[in-house]
């Protein structure tokens, strides 16, 4: 085994993984000089260690911190467990990543029936030492024992009431320890043993306690939330105790280096005389702004200021500091990096360029990307929300803040708004005969349906919130809603944040907060240090126009098939693939190419030379057919054509598992006439932009769910033909690419042979997450909830990208494709695209773009700038 | 370029890729002195030049080809294209794989108005010359210009009918040259072009023509239906003419150098005097058997004898001999090895074996091993079905040969079955509710579904013919069936043969080949040779024991959820899968662990010490439930449930796509429950059994489709604990393994994590072949159909393992399991387990096992032979 246990004087800012970011921060501050109260660090390797071996490992840290904790009484000047003057003790977790308010701290351990005496001669006050006790036995036993800390609040209350007492600051001294004795009595209720008088076996309990502590499911919540590994596991920090209670000469507080809302180069931050750190937030007291503590300790004040200086110019960062001041002493307890808003992070990462304190490509990766979607969406007032209990979650599926009166149905929904109303849309799941609907509602709320669900992806291509798959139950007949048993209907006003997928009860403030200017300097500055080329997932003119507004270079994915959704076409692609024969199709198709010619001008217009990506007609079969009987007749009668001839056609084309079926190439191979006029379409549509703006157009077309070269090379056939016929007609021409999605595990394996016959790849993370995995996207949600549960998965697949399976293949299949031309053009348009991760991940494989959808791109384009200069870093 | 056209002198026999296997045994007899007409072969390589360059590359041939003609010239004493006494060629196609009767070849070639009568000169007979003149042009005319025989035989056969004869051998010379001038007129006709008279532009076309008839449909539909890959191309010989037919000094004959049938050691074969080859087939004349020509031409007859026995030798195989006699003079047109029936092929390699002819490492690959199934199927009768023409034709899902009435439900095949008929079983695709037809039935036939299919599956199961996802339509409440535009109404007489997917028209014999000795003594020797294991997909002890007879070493995958198919238990799954609680689901798995331990001790009282692998519950969940409303309320009684509960609870289980469901080890996360009883119900068995017959059963648990090593980890604890706790209560202990199935993708790609915790690995080819795809098992057939018909795919991945993709995952994951522990097991069971190539591919692996259906165990152990013979001589 490693070493267990390390001093402060033996850690540094850089250990963090080994010392947990609390423990290392406290280590560097004693490093340079500045006063933290004394102790040692249990490792995270040691906590990972006790995972494994269980309490052996205990033992051994204990023996480790005993031998340890020397220097603490040397440097205190007493005994841990010395019953005339005892040392005491502040046990706190802390792993590598913060999860404020979720790991426990255990104060004043070392306390026991004795030594409470003697801390009550040191401090020559009883009263508080007993406080003291009745803390520490109240926590301890929360952390060691699990009794909840309700009880310990029932038995306090019960003893106040009895004196006819509100507070437990008006006991007196008898009082305090009246208190510590029924507390003790209820420990030995709950537990049938006396609370533990041996500080060793104190010691040993609460080092084990918060190891333990690491699953709380508190814990694995806030990190299934935050997609935090579970593997860390968490150092232990063991401090000597200092007081900030002691008296007028005493206090605490926390600051925050400059403002956390706006950025201001200010303190911000709130302090209390006389008052523990948990006084700080119990809401008993008002803490004084910061600044009244120059009235208050003048000389601490000053010494104080000069201290965070030096730690913000220290981590060239903004800190969030804590503080204690002990009998005038002052002791800093923690810093660290502060949480801010994304005003904040542009507004400071700028400033401290202009400072001088850090370089513009550290300002660039000081402004978390996920955070840049909150300066473009919709959001709830902050401060109002962050107090406001959810109902319940769902996906995010689609990000922004809404409020409406709920409705069941796409023609209520329409028939409320006509009344002048904002409605959120409720709904098992949507079907595109809820489209209505979702047009004219603020938001939409299913039960059912995963981040690429129709309800998410409709809903993003809107620009709506929209939440899917939350846990509610929907009765869309009966129209009702059931959130954890209570019962909503229709007009009741609800909340929803697309960005979080918490949902509200009743109605909030929604702001759209302003892009300052400090925004558009960040996005230079990360645009000229990337080589990746962001683009958007577009398929509307009206699309690309907004998506050219946040920065994209190009449309990396234009989805032919939502090209007739705005026209209502779609009856149309349904009478193609259920028509008789090759003529019939045709004749089809011909209607339809009018429509398909258009929507590609108006997109070449606005795009002009930008590259963009045309995909062939893609998703499953049955996404084109109704299911029901009245659909089918519906269509039958639209389509003028016999009802029992649709329904059986219809029926014969059922797919068991249509995710595996007749999709994207397959559908090409069947029936090349339709990748034909979809390519006729494209092509004349750029000979008709390049002549009307004297530009040169080089459109890419792409072939989806390609699994083998040879289907590749096929379909690549049809449009080199339909293209050259083009030629020959107008007798123009213009450069083209034709590329293969690789979006199939075996498109990936064999990439090389690919490669050969295309002029770029694009790949479909969603597809291959499903294939890879074989995890149908429709239906798996429950599974990989219960899978993170049962911390089989770290994170959602759908949603980060698996580096290591699915990137692994990826990795293989570029360096394939590359060996096999050099000149490949390499992009990623699946739903990873805009995450970080992704980003980072293609930009290390040397990717020329990623395209995501249009609200992600500003956040890509940092995303991209951050990669690029820990790229830089790390060719250092 | 290469060298695009060879010598005779210039070939030999190890260079049939090249030069085709009848062009390289041409040059082979050629060298070892044997009597052939002396010719030139333009290779395959210039063949497959030509499909990349076209026209270009005929030029050059002919370039080519008139250099080398001159050889032929010298030796024939003849000038190509000479009016006087002109050589003519003979053109023939030819492969590396023989595809008999599939490729044209063209006799006679440099014949025109001219050379027709120096060809009368020569021999002195102008209606020999005009007879062949005739041919010519109708060959030509078809293999070039695309004509159609027909059209030439309506021609003929109105001469003949204008002059009162019957047969073209009834007209004189002028007649004959009246047929020349009708064939000419009729080219005229149809091409708007003379025949043309020019010898190399014969030639060219003629060259040209036949590279093209690579791609005729015949042959294209010959290789899908022989999984022969289309990229190799064919072979040109170009030989000097010999004729048979000059008089009674001449004559033609073919013979097999043992009994094709029986595998006796005596010439087998036919022949005739003044006829060419074509006659030997055309039903015209009755053919002598080879016999007779002892006394027609004893000195020939001789002298034949003497080579068709050094051909035997100098092969080492039987051969397939053709000759031609011209004018007293032998020529030997043609070698190859035979085809012949598994009985000939088992007689003849343990006879050469016997006679010093070859090794057994040579016999064991003498047999091939998809012949093997013969000797345990029924079969029709082989004379009297290769004249048959099948209706139509489906999928292989079952093999055997069967007969019978056709019906169109369960109920009316029970009915008719119950009158003392035999029914074939006609559904567009089966379900659970057929199951009693299905076991009346002699054989099933479906219009849907795969080789996977529930029909497929059961069938195989129960030993029954079966064909699924047949070319048919079926009508089963009109009770009609529907082939190529003919109604088959109830109670019409068909034939199935699940060997080879064909349909026939009425009752055929059926015949049950014995086992005859000397198949016992190649299966010994290939049993010797081999390291690889082959055990069986078995799920009860009846099939055990089938199993064991085959030679099967060991149970390689039982799929537990099979086992309650019997005893009619199926139902409970179903209850426990949309129990309400753990304690419910827990209440009915009570229920179940009994049948499950007896279904366990069954087995293992049947395999003994053999390896036994059970894998836990596996299929889709929706499998378990029924679909329709009165199956559903059928299922509700039978439980005792409510009705609308159990319809709720199934329409929430509903899946979009089950295949990538909730199936597999999710059931095992989900409902850890169900792998505890199972693993409790074993290992219960297994000491139980052990204790009964005193023997070590080492049981093998198997968890499906593993995609991450942490849900194996997480299982894997659930067994070890089970069977941990039956160990502490029993006091009694064994051996056993957990083992993960790989047939997710993402586990091959993270193989080394998994193999850190398993035991074993067992591919599961069919799922992973579905995912690395993207095709689903249950929809995809016409897919592939159509990916093979436009010549995308050559061969259906779902019966011939992908090697350059699937395979790639395979060897990726093998090479990282083995990284990770060296004593890793390694097994294979999905459906390709029982082919030869997949089988070759397990054993250059190091597999230690691979596990097939029962009744392909005896080829599986075949196979295995072979492929340990081939890894020798590779190695040497």
């Amino acid at each position: 085994m490693d070493k267990l246990v390390y001093s402060f004087n033996e850690g540094s800012k850089e250990m963090t993984s080994l010392l947990g970011s609390k423990g290392a921060n406290l280590a560097e501050m004693n490093k340079i000089g500045l006063p933290v109260p004394y102790g040692i660090i249990v490792t995270t390797e040691t906590c990972r260690q006790y995972y494994e071996d269980g309490d052996a490992v205990v033992s051994a840290v204990e023996d480790a911190v005993m031998e340890k904790i020397e220097d603490l009484e040397k440097i205190a000047g007493r005994e841990f467990g010395d019953p005339s003057d005892p040392l005491l003790l502040s046990v706190r977790s802390g792993a590598k990543v913060t999860m404020p308010g979720m790991m426990p701290t255990i104060l004043d351990l070392g306390l026991n029936d004795e030594t409470v005496n003697g801390l009550a001669r040191t401090f020559g006050d009883s009263k508080m030492a007993y406080d003291c006790y009745r803390r520490f036995i109240r926590t301890y036993s929360r952390v060691v024992m699990g009794i909840d800390r309700s009880e310990f609040d029932a038995v306090l209350n019960a003893l106040l009431q009895s004196r006819g007492l509100s507070y437990v600051v008006d006991l007196d001294t008898a009082g305090m320890k009246d208190v510590v004795h029924a507390y003790k009595r209820l420990v030995l209720a709950k537990t049938g043993k006396e609370f533990p008088q041996s500080t060793r076996t104190q010691l040993r309990s609460a080092v084990k306690g918060l190891f333990d502590s690491w699953y709380s499911e508190k814990a694995m919540l806030y990190r299934r939330l935050h997609s935090i590994p579970s593997d860390m596991g968490t150092a232990v920090t063991i401090q000597r105790m200092v007081y900030g209670n002691l008296g007028a000469n005493s206090g605490t507080g926390a600051v925050f280096t400059r403002s956390p809302i706006t950025g201001d180069k200010k303190l911000f931050g709130e302090f209390l005389t006389q008052a523990q750190g948990e006084d700080l937030v119990s809401g008993l007291r008002t803490p004084e702004p910061i600044e009244k503590m120059a009235e208050v300790f003048p000389g601490i004040y000053k010494n104080f200021i000069k201290i965070v200086d030096l730690l913000e110019k220290h981590y060239t960062d903004m800190q969030d500091v804590e503080f204690t001041v002990e009998n005038g002493r002052l002791y800093i307890m923690q810093t660290k990096s502060a949480k801010r808003t994304a005003v904040s992070a542009v507004k400071i990462a700028v400033d401290m360029v202009d400072e001088g304190l850090i370089s513009k490509d550290t300002a660039i990766t000081r402004v978390d990307p996920m955070q840049i979607g909150q300066l473009l969406e919709k959001t709830f007032v902050k401060m109002e929300i962050a107090n406001t209990l959810p109902l319940t979650k769902g996906l995010p599926s689609s990000p922004g803040a809404a409020c409406g009166e709920i409705c069941f149905s796409s023609f209520d929904a329409q028939a409320r708004v006509a009344e002048g109303r904002k409605v959120i849309l409720i709904r098992q799941e949507t079907s595109p005969e809820d489209l209505a609907g979702m047009v004219v509602s603020e938001g939409i709320l299913t039960e059912r349906g995963g981040m690429t669900s129709h309800a998410a992806m409709i809903a993003r291509g809107m620009g709506k919130s929209c939440i899917s798959g939350a846990n509610i139950r929907v009765n869309e007949k009966e129209k009702l809603m059931m959130i954890a048993g209570e019962l909503f209907r229709e007009g009741d006003i609800i909340s929803i944040d697309g960005t979080t997928g918490l949902v509200y009860r009743g109605r909030h403030r929604i702001e759209q907060p302003k892009l300052t200017g400090d925004i558009e300097t960040i996005m230079e500055w990360a645009d000229k240090v990337r080589d990746i080329k962001i683009r958007a997932n577009v398929d509307t003119a009206k699309d690309a126009e907004q998506a050219l507004q946040f920065g994209a270079e190009g449309i990396g994915l234009c989805r032919t098939e939502r090209m007739f959704l705005e026209d209502d076409k779609m009856p149309l692609i349904a009478k193609v693939l259920i028509a008789d024969s090759q003529n019939e199709r045709r004749a089809v198709l011909d209607e339809l190419y009018g429509c398909q010619k258009e929507k590609f001008i108006e997109l070449f217009r606005v795009m002009k030379e930008r590259p963009v990506t045309i995909r062939l007609l893609d998703p499953p079969f049955h996404e084109f057919f109704p299911q029901t009987e009245e659909e089918i007749t519906a269509l039958a009668d639209e389509l003028g054509m016999n009802r029992d001839a649709v329904r059986t056609k219809i029926r014969m084309r059922h797919e068991f598992n249509p995710m595996l079926g007749e999709r994207g190439v397959r559908i090409a191979v069947e029936y090349p006439e339709i990748a034909e006029m979809q390519t006729h379409a494209a092509a004349e549509a750029v000979i008709e932009v390049q002549d009307e703006l004297g530009i040169q157009i080089v459109p890419e077309i792409l072939v989806p769910l390609i699994s083998m070269s040879e289907e590749f090379k096929y379909t690549r056939r049809v449009i080199d033909n339909t293209i050259e016929t083009v030629f020959e007609k107008t007798g123009k021409k213009f450069r083209y690419k034709v590329g293969a999605m690789i979006e199939v595990p075996r498109a990936a394996l064999v990439a090389d042979r690919i490669a050969e016959k295309a002029d770029f790849f694009s790949f479909g993370t969603n597809d291959l997450t499903q294939m890879t995995f074989g995890f149908s996207r429709d239906d798996t949600n429950h599974i990989i909830q219960e899978y993170r549960e049962k911390m089989i998965m770290d994170f959602d697949p759908f949603k980060i990208l698996d580096s290591s399976g699915v990137g692994r293949l990826i990795r293989s299949a570029v360096k394939m494709g590359r060996d096999a031309k050099s000149n490949l053009d390499l992009g990623l348009c699946g739903n990873h695209a805009g995450s970080p991760e992704t980003i980072a991940f293609c930009t290390k494989l040397g990717f020329d773009y990623v395209s995501c959808s249009t609200y992600t791109v500003p956040a890509a384009r940092l995303s991209a700038g951050q990669a690029a200069v820990r790229m830089k870093n790390e060719m250092k």
